[in-house]
């Protein structure tokens, strides 16, 4: 299921369409989502973060998900945060496939000085390896602070074998590039991803704490 | 088999080592040689075209494909040729996620006042769909003439069902962009594939057919 795939179609009108009250609340998600939060925080919309959303509830231990992005809804839970956030200044996190797809449309955020983290899901290797040419090749991407590689999970074979791990792959695509590889972020398409704010971490809080209002968005 | 998928690892490096001598030369290939072919054409290569490989042959029928395609880097032979060539003043073809794939890279093409015709294979709707979300967000494209679609096969099934065939979709993204439809092109990952040459059309022939210099390049 691709429940989240058409984002790309909404996402400019929905962010057209939001107001000053859309404005205060925060915003989680992930997978195809991403289009959304890229484009809210290109916005200038100030909590949106990559995290668990509704639909996690199905996988088993789900519950622990959804918990955690509701808990960084709610009250910016700390302990919710892959724990790469708080010791930088910037961070975001995408799907790979997802990330490739905007660059270059309205949705694109300036990543400028991020701490970017990156997952997949069900992309053969040959297909990791030619989105990372595509996302480190991009002039703006490159002024990056560095990438992190969360879990690539369920890659189907490759015939032939492509020979390389996608850790393996995300440094070769660094060196070429030049952007710093800071290795493996805590988050993928599973129980287990941790919440990562986009841009600036405020200091123990978000706007939509002190305004109160959380939205989880999108479906796995 | 995605025999191909290298190229975007190893086409900067080919088109830096490249010497006059290969300048003088054509090339044809399809899939993910559109990377190379996109790099030769930036490059200013002369005799660059979209068509078949010497892999097509085989394919049921594949001899046909492989004679058209020698036809047109030997004689420039105008029935090799995709029908809209020649009565408009610039062409280009791709693959659709090659070329999404190329965008803001090194090898991204200047493609203004070209007709653009893009084919696709075993791509889900879904994909198709982003794919042609993030070609025609692109600044550079929306310079191009206009778009046609080539044939998209053995498209796996959507789960939920996409709801749209290919033209309804590729017609969907033309109207949002403000890039002109222009129908349907005969060009796809078959035995009819016809050859598209990139750029203008040179009265009847092209630089390597002077020269007497051919290249097949890529596999299927």
């Amino acid at each position: 299921m691709r429940g989240g795939y058409g984002s790309c179609r909404v996402a400019e009108a929905v962010i057209r369409g939001l107001t000053d009250v859309a404005r205060r609340k925060a915003y989680v998600g992930y997978s195809d989502a991403g289009t959304l939060l890229a484009g809210l925080y290109r916005a200038g919309f100030e909590a949106v973060a990559h995290g668990p959303m509704p639909a996690d509830i199905l996988r088993e231990g789900g519950d622990a998900a959804v918990a955690r992005a509701l808990a960084w809804l709610v009250e910016a839970a700390p302990e919710t945060l892959e724990r790469t956030v708080g010791s930088v200044e910037k961070t975001a996190a995408f799907n790979i496939t997802i990330l490739s797809q905007l660059l270059g449309t309205p949705m694109q955020p300036d990543l400028e000085g991020h701490v970017l983290m990156l997952e997949e899901v069900s992309e053969a290797m040959y297909r990791i390896d030619r989105s990372l040419f595509h996302i480190t090749s991009n002039e703006q991407i490159r002024k990056v602070a560095g990438i992190k590689l969360g879990r690539c999970d369920r890659i189907p074979p490759n015939e032939p074998d492509f020979g390389m791990t996608e850790e393996e792959v995300a440094r070769y695509w660094c060196r070429r590039s030049g952007i710093p590889w800071l290795g493996r972020a805590d988050i993928g398409h599973d129980i287990d991803n941790k919440v990562v704010p986009f841009g600036r971490i405020a200091s123990g809080s978000h706007a939509a704490v002190r305004n109160n209002k959380g939205a989880l968005i999108g479906r796995a």
